[in-house]
């Protein structure tokens, strides 16, 4: 089924959402979390961040997590990291993929990760060097993202030249992969098809683009459709839009995973994913989280269509 | 203003979202509703529709409404009709247009109207032969409303080719608008792009084209997107969404407004609307509705973005 696949849609709640949850979320509820995702037909899921236990304690099972994804046939595990200290951390557990994240608004990395753009640069050339070390590292990607690349809380908009500049390098530095994230929920369709556009336009005979949204502002779907019209088939999105934003504490998340395969699917594009199944996991999470932290989602709300719409042809 | 505007968007909560709500909404907070958003630059409103008080005592107090509407300048005053009866009774007020509406799906029609579709045509033919009678009423603008063309709850998928058949009638018949309705929120947006791409192809030239979408499974700005790629520059919406679908009780109705002119206008498309009047106006109509009646809208619970966007150029 994988082989038939339109579109690439990627589970990052296990790490964009629980990173955001106070109360630790149990194991045992993030293992069959995983493993109910990836029978739904979700041909990756980010598992964690590898950033120290005392800074965000919810990734504290990270080995266990990890362990039990590689186990999964097909299913591509991959990891946040911010620096060289978490890809050595990846490295040795032997994820698929790292993905390392720098944010093209300078103020937002210097609050973020403490140092500048240029210098989060200069860690994923570490991270390279890391890599290129061991034989053993040679078949794990790195991807590279450029978090507030469609706007900034602290610096409002962000010039698209400088998310291509970044962009360029990181491609220089070997990334499988250029994922352009709107953070904070700032973009809108025709900025998503803008800078979609251009990044398609210079690195997509390169290299893979992807898409990350949030739906801070109601207009996580509009932009997927954008940016499907810019020629992007790789999206990320959360079970139930977990990951709300520090600095919009009523906002919800990223853009809601069940409700971003129900669009694609009707829209007659294959995400190899079984919907059905996909809503079915909410009961799994919302049974680890906290009664504080809500679920969201239209299809989940609406339920399906009924009469089933006929397949569409053409 | 008016003049500048790039799309023309539509409340249309004050009939399609006040005939769901059970309580009577207060004529005072009606006119203030009515006022306040004409203030704020909303070019059109949908104020009732034209129905026998003892099916929707909502509109007991069009004659007033209408009236209060009609003193406001540069406003377009419209109202809902399904047949001849309705249409004379808006003349006799002299609303600057009707909207006749009726339902792609034969089986809509007959459960909503109690005729079948081309019975509904003959309906408009005699709602243009009363307007034909008196001079007085040459100025009002007809436009025809096909909903549930992007599918239906009873029929499921909906023809395109039966839409375009109606449309061509309807032009036939002399409407100045064709209004194309996602009445139940089925459509998606590779779906709305090629219903109003051949809509557009086929009577764009004669007729000014509006889409009017309900946002029931979370695609509505989405569809919006779609049709806008397909040249679509007019769009109903209601204020938090008011209306919600008989057949989906969990399910919010219309578009919000809000977030519809908060895209657009992020999209660097001139609405013509100040959103911050437009969003305090919730206050008002959440002081006319019942608690168990909420408002939907993503702008107003996460906020406009901060710091504001600078304006994006080109």
């Amino acid at each position: 089924m994988s082989n038939q696949r339109d579109i690439i849609v990627r589970e990052v709640g296990m790490r964009d959402g629980l990173q955001m949850v106070k109360d630790i979320f149990p194991t045992d509820a993030k293992l069959r979390w995983l493993q109910a995702e990836a029978d739904a037909g979700i041909p990756e899921i980010e598992v964690c961040s590898f950033v120290p236990v005392h800074v965000v304690p919810q990734f504290q099972d990270h080995a266990e997590i990890v362990e039990a994804g590689l186990k999964i046939p097909g299913l591509t595990v991959s990891a946040l990291v911010p620096n060289a200290r978490g890809a050595a951390r990846g490295f040795e557990l032997g994820v698929d993929k790292l993905n390392f994240v720098l944010s093209a608004s300078e103020t937002h990395n210097l609050k973020n990760v403490r140092c500048t753009t240029e210098e989060s640069l200069g860690r994923l050339k570490d991270i390279f060097a890391l890599r290129n070390e061991n034989p053993a590292y040679a078949g794990i990607d790195i991807a590279g993202g450029i978090s507030t690349a469609l706007g900034c809380t602290m610096e409002g908009k962000i010039d698209p030249t400088r998310v291509m500049w970044i962009a360029e390098e990181m491609l220089k530095l070997g990334v499988s992969e250029i994922m352009i994230a709107d953070t904070v929920g700032y973009a809108n369709p025709a900025l998503v098809h803008d800078v979609f556009r251009q990044a398609a336009d210079l690195f997509a005979k390169d290299v893979r683009i992807s898409a990350h949204f949030h739906d801070t502002r109601g207009l996580g779907l509009a932009n997927v459709v954008a940016a499907l019209n810019a020629g992007i088939t790789e999206f990320d999105a959360s079970m139930g839009g977990l990951g709300g934003c520090p600095f919009a504490p009523a906002a919800t998340g990223n853009i809601v995973m069940e409700d971003l395969v129900f669009m694609l699917e009707e829209m007659g594009l294959n995400t190899g994913v079984n919907l059905e199944k996909l809503i079915s996991i909410r009961e799994i999470i919302n049974g680890g989280l906290p009664e504080s932290e809500p679920l969201y989602g239209a299809i989940a709300r609406a339920g399906l269509p009924k009469p089933k719409m006929p397949e569409m042809t053409g």
